[in-house]
This record gives structure tokens, sequence and C-alpha cells, in this order.
């Protein structure tokens, strides 16, 4: 990889004045990745919610770039994020699972796994740090809890937050068909379980009360970026809601009209507004790319307390579009055109060349890369720089979007017994007409079926790595 | 009523110098609402939708406030329209139909019509052609096309626009199972029909080429809105898209991701930009009250060439939330608060009121009007102006909103020949936190079901006016 970190800048000049003037005039940006948990489509104000206030991010929505076609690289929680953090699909890092809890098709690292996200594969914070980047994540890690699989083992310089999800059955989360949000009593009852809460390598909580932990990631986050302001950092915030158990601090509690899913997602609305305040006090907005996304749709078996996709069909676990598309913003003063709506297709797997491209680096070699460089849609707003879009269960290709077109060969009602199905022909859905998954048009346009078969066949190619997921204690 | 419109002004102040102190700094606002007609809640960018564009509208949002639970007064064409014009439900003004042909429960004027809305109903353009204002209907009327019914016989001094709503059946819009939306070819053979464009009561053109009726209605609005600047005045542009059949003029015609129902919503969008920013133009946008919304919620039946609820559950002809609830902004730059998210409950029969307090006007006497006035939502971001919604099918009470609780005594499936459906007890739901009406918990809360029955018996004894819309040429 090139070598223009900071701390060969006065090297450089002195070999390039050229190279000194372009360094000058571009100072490597800053990254920040704000990444929501099983928040839905449907779930903000700028995407249409009717009673969740989001005036933070809808207004990081009016300062930057809205997205309305932009995919997650799974619809859980793992492989989603072992996608963002390598920019490819969980076919290839190894990072899915096939045993088959009943309903939960797609997989995540539980209690008893073994493994995570595999050391050879190169993440964006690994990429970053090479740049001279100061790196960090806070919040949920969700790749392997084991020691040397830990986040200061894949790039992170620092890392305050927790190892695992933080779901565990409680009264509050046991009975899918309550209608009632989880009420004061059992958010008592589910806040104090199983569930390290790390600095770097160092268990500093075993049992932390996760009512402030959105507190505290801001808390820790803002003082990160004061620390670093002077230097290029990648941040990596990776909130843990609104993941069930539901769990809101005081000053939120109790808030919104939603019930408790909506004073969850204000809490971190508000916590999004407190990172973007920061930027702008310090005068680094303009040098600092802020992305929020979340990591799937939401999950809708949780009834009220589970978020909603709004017009899309079906949520997390699921390969229809709820699933998989999720809000996205982006963030750049000067530099990404305020107030704009952006109707390109776009995944959570294009950040890692985008950021190699925007920090001068180079992508990693020999390492097949699934995401697609999207700086053109974020600078120029662009509209066509990727067409395609795999949607995967496990090692399993479900579905494939390219275009406005989508065939499903293969769909299940996520968590529920049922086997999947395979459709032959597929599904045809057109996907910009048709948001809600509702006309299958497959026989009026045998042509395009056709053509999504021959991409179909192409991508099938791909040789599974061995699931990391299915590594657990017997 | 009182008599302080703009003649009389030197008068008031020779009278009372308090009197012209307070008319000098609060001239009388001008008053604009823009209806649409079929538009869903998931419409619009502001609303959540992927791929149909309105920065226009969306810009209004921020300059303005945007509604997240605003309701018209039925979920059909001439009963809203009546409802939104004299601020009181069918139920009272007789404007409701009882005849029911397959599945279309709520029923509208139609050619064989001999009715319409009563002359004795008093319409916000009688109330405040009454104050002074210059008033006029820019659109369709669809509220009876005998002579004597027309708006100039109801308070309009000024009417372009057309009878009665454009929707014959053609090729186009007869198979509501076609999931691709009408192609040029129908367009045209749609394009042409018995369907009369006035000019107050003349009709200029008994075959008017409806592709281009939005780029009329602008410019009559615009060319309106010039003539009358420096007096006050009250415009209803009621523009009658995105109804089928779908026509879109040719510069936006497959301008849209979203097919030719995005076309005809974002011609909409442009024509909404042209009336700001003329306001803005001739500097009477700080005098200038403007209120968007829709007549009643997506015509689901029409599948592709129908719109879309978000989140909302069900559309036109429903008393579910997407057939009554629909996307509202209002704009007022200097009063109305810039970029506001109101979640209040307001409703189109609340505009008679609040357009009669904000021009000094009484309320007509003896006359039972169903809306409150909402001044205080829209200048001081109130929340609490009415707690209660009333959900009707033509002479029938379905359902009862009492602040989030929604209680459904009668259903149907709209469009559909099947019976209406009674519940006792009713289905409840709480809408705030259960916007898609997906979990009935009537169970859970038999007090606040006690209540909704009472609000339910309290309602029900208004004695119906007899129908007008059934009065027709055997």
């Amino acid at each position: 990889m090139r070598a223009n970190n900071r701390i060969n800048l006065g090297v450089l000049a002195a070999l390039s004045s050229n190279a000194f003037i372009a360094q000058a005039q571009s100072p490597q940006p800053n990254f920040i990745i704000i990444f929501a948990d099983d928040l839905g489509y449907g779930d903000l104000g700028c995407y249409g919610h009717p009673t969740i206030l989001t005036p933070n991010l809808d207004n990081m929505a009016e300062e930057g770039m809205r997205f309305t076609q932009f995919y997650v690289g799974a619809s859980v929680s793992s492989p989603s994020r072992a996608a963002l953090l390598t920019g490819r699909l969980g076919v290839r890092t190894g990072v899915y699972g096939t045993k088959d809890p009943i309903g939960n098709k797609g997989v995540v690292f539980l209690q008893n796994s073994l493994s995570g996200l595999p050391l050879s594969e190169v993440t964006i914070a690994e990429i970053l740090k090479d740049q001279g980047y100061e790196t960090a994540i806070i919040g949920k890690w969700h790749l392997g809890h084991m020691p040397h699989l830990l986040p200061v083992n894949q790039g992170f310089n620092y890392w305050y937050g927790i190892d695992h999800h933080q779901n565990v059955p409680t009264k509050a989360n046991t009975n899918p068909d309550e209608a009632k949000p989880v009420n004061n009593n059992s958010q008592v009852t589910a806040r104090r379980r199983w569930c390290s809460l790390y600095r770097n390598d160092t268990v500093i909580d075993e049992n932390p009360d996760m009512v402030y932990l959105t507190k505290q990631y801001t808390d820790e986050a803002i003082s990160y970026i004061r620390r670093n302001k002077d230097k290029p950092f990648f941040l990596y915030y990776a909130n843990n809601n609104p993941h069930t158990p539901l769990l809101a601090s005081p000053g939120f509690l109790g808030k919104s009209k939603r019930g408790l899913y909506g004073d969850v997602v204000e809490e971190l609305d508000w916590s999004v507004g407190q990172i973007l305040k920061t930027l702008k006090d310090l005068k680094i907005d303009t040098n600092t790319f802020v992305l929020f996304a979340s990591d799937n749709g939401p999950w809708l078996t949780q009834s009220q307390r589970g978020g909603s996709a709004g017009i899309l069909y079906e949520g997390k676990n699921s390969t229809f579009e709820g699933g998989m598309r999720v809000p996205a913003i982006a963030w750049w003063p000067g530099k990404i055109k305020a107030n704009t709506t952006s109707t390109a297709l776009a995944t959570t797997m294009d950040i890692l060349p985008t950021f190699a491209r925007l920090s001068g680096s180079d992508l990693p070699k020999d390492i097949e890369i699934d995401g697609v460089d999207i700086s053109d849609i974020l600078l120029h707003n662009a509209d066509n720089v990727r067409n395609v879009v795999y949607y995967y269960i496990n090692k399993n290709l479900y579905a494939i979007r390219k275009d406005p077109w989508k065939a499903h060969f293969i769909t299940h009602a996520s968590y529920s017994p049922g086997e999947p199905v395979k459709h032959d022909p597929p599904l045809l859905f057109n996907i910009d007409e048709d948001p809600s998954e509702k006309y299958n048009i497959a026989f009026q346009h045998p042509e395009i079926v056709e053509d999504l078969i021959m991409e179909y066949v192409k991508q099938s190619g791909i040789v599974p790595a061995p699931s990391e997921i299915d590594k657990e204690i017997l």
C-alpha cells in the first residue's frame, strides 16, 4: 500500500512539491460510520415515520445525501457487519451460518461461538491504519468474542463497547404476540445480563447497565473525536440500538409517542446530533465524512418492540427489500451536496473501496471485493455506479437485483419454521416501480428473467468459504 | 358576520385607532389550498417514497410544517371535498351516497347525478368572500354539475377547471391486476373523453386534452395570483392528479423511476413549486398561507396506477389509516416555523374555522361545524387542539380515534363485493405506537373500549341529512 500517511508528509514534501500541494489542498478526510442495529427503513422522520421524531437525522439528511436504495450485505447482524468492514459477501469471508434453529435462517455469532471474522480478512480499519489513520470502534462488535478475534486485532487502535449482541431472552421479549412495548418493570429485568463491556482488550464491566449505553457511547465518541481532531481518524460507532431488549435512558424513557421503541430511536437520534455538533464545534466538519446506516431491516416478529420497513415488504432475516434495504444518510459539508436524495444503488460493501479511494489507499491485493467505489455518487450525484445487488441468506443466493429488476430464486418467511421455497421461474419485480414487491411480472418479461438467471449462474460460481459461524462449542 | 374587510378599513380606522393598528400590523392573509387527488400518504419524498422525487414539496416541508396525522373527512372524492369546503361531515351536509355498486361503498357524484353540495351549506369561499376576499377555484369541483350548483354559486368568484372527476373506464384502468403502468398508447386512448372544462359558468372545452391540464392549471393559478397580489385572496387549487387515468405532459412522461404514476406526481410537485416561487417573486409569501393535502388515500385496486400509503394500512374507500390520513404540508414563511414536524391530530374540516379565525371572520351561525381552529398548531406548534377523529363511510360511523386510540366498529375491504363487518367489541389499536394497525389490543384495554363506545353512542346521535348523492337520474 501507499505510504502517504501524515507522519511521512515532510518527507514527501521534500521529494515532490506537487505531492505536497495535493496533500495540503486535500488532507485525508476523517471517516465516521454510525451503524444502528435493527433500525427499519421506515423508522426515521425523513423516511416517513409518523410518530418517531428524529430531528437530528432529518437535519443530517438536509445537510447531506439521503439514500433511498442502500443495501446491506446480509439481513442479520454478524454477516452484515462483516460485509461492511471487509467490503465482501459472507459467502467469501465465511461469516455466515448454516445451522437452522427454528426459523432463524440467517445465523449470527452466539455465546457458544468459537470463531469470528477471520484475521486474514482486511478490514476498513486495517486499510486506514496503514494510511496513518487513528482507528476506533465504539459499540457492538459481534464478529467473534475469543480474545484473538477482538477489534484490537482487526485494525482498530481503540475499542469501547460490547462483544456481543445484547439479546438474551427475558420476560420482555419472549412473547412475539404481545402488542404492548416492554414496560418499565421488564426493562429492569432485562437491563442486567451477560454481556461484557470492553475497553480495548480488557473487560471493564462484566455486567454493564445497558440503559446508559447510548450516553456512554456518545461521551466516548465525543471524547475520541476531540482527542484526535488534529489527525486523520476513522471512527466506527456501532450503537446497538434499537435491537431488543429496548433500553432507553431516563431522559428519553416515555418521551416518544411511538412507545419504548420510539424512545430508543430518539435517543439514538440525539446521539447522532451530538456527534455532528462536535464536528462543527471543532471545525472539522468540512473534513469529515459521516455515514449513518442500519445493519439490517426491522425485527418484525418482535411486534411492537421491533421497527418498521415502511413501504417495503418484510424485515430482518428476509431477502425481501425490508430485510436488506436500510435508511442511509451521507454527510460531508462542502463536499456532498446538501439536501440531496439519491436513488442510486449502493451497499455497505461499497464503503471500503470508497474510503480507500478518498484516503488515497490501494485496495487489498488478491482479494475479491464485492463493493465498488461510490464516491461519484457522493461527490457528483452519479446514478449508475453499480447496477447489481445480491441478496444472500447464509451461503445461499436468494435473489438478485439488476437495475430496477429483482428476481427471487428462493424466499422464506423470516423467523418461521417453514422451509425455504424455490421459485422456477423466479419471481420478478420491478423494484423502482413496485417497491413493496407486490406484483410478480415474470410472465410478462421472459427476457429479463433469462438475463437474471444468467447473473445467477455467474454469481453461483463463487466457492463458499467454510462457515465460521458453524464453529461452535457443541 | 364582521365587516372588517379592506374596503371598510378607513371607516374602522376612524372609529378606533387600536383596530387600525391591529389591521395595519396584520393584514388579512391570503389563503391557498392545493388539493391532490388520490395521492397516498407514502407517495412523496418527504413521506418516504423511495423513487418518486418531489423536491418542491420536500422544500415546502422544510420551509413549513409537515403533518404526520392529518385526516380527511371521507375516504372518497366528493364527500372529502364537501368536508374540506364546509368544515362538516357528510352525514350533516348530505354529501354521501348509500347506493352500493359492487365494492364501491364510498360513493361520489357521477354523470347521472341530479344534486351536489346544497346551496344552504356555507363554504370557506363564502366566508372569505364576505370578508372582502377575492375567491377562486382552479381545478376539479366534483360537487354537482347542474348549472345552479357550480362553484360560482358557492362563493367562488372565479373558476377554471373541470366539473367532474375524470375517471371513465378505459382499457388502461379496467384491469386492476395489471401490474404495468398504463403505457403511452393507452394514455392516448384515455386522454380524450367526456369531461368539460369551464371558465366560470361557461364550458370552454367539451373535450379538453387532459394531458396538459396541470400545465394549464399552473398557468391559471400563477396568473390569478399575479392579478390579485394586492388584494386578500383565497385560491382553492384542486389538481385532479394523480387520479387515474394517469396523464403526464410530455416534459414529465417517462421521467420518474416510479413509472407513469411517478411522472404524474412529479408534475404535480413541479406545479406546487411554481406556485410557491410566484408568491416569493411577488414578495407576498410572508402574507400567504398555503396548505398542500390530498383528498383521500391511494387507490390501491388500481395496482401500479394507484399510489401507496407507505407505513399505513389500506387506501381509498377504507376507514383504515391509509384511506383517510394524507400527506399535508402547511407553509407560511415567518409565521409557521420552518422545518417542523407536527404529530398533532388535524383534519381538512379544521381549515374553515382556522381560515375564519385568521381572516377575522365569525363562523356561520346556527350550523354545526365539525372542524376546530388549528391556528395554535400552525403558529405555536400546539399538540392538543383536537383529540377525536371520526371515520365515516357514507352516513355510517365506522371508527373513532381518541388520542392514540382507534376503535373500529365496522370495517370493509375497499372496492370488494364483501359485506361490511361489524365488530363487537370493536377492534382497538394504539395508532401512535402501531400506525399500521396490526395489533388489536381490545382485550387488554376494556376501559378504553368502553370510553370509545361512549363516544360512538354520542356521535351516533347525529340525524343524517338526506343523501344528495343518491339523487340520480334513474
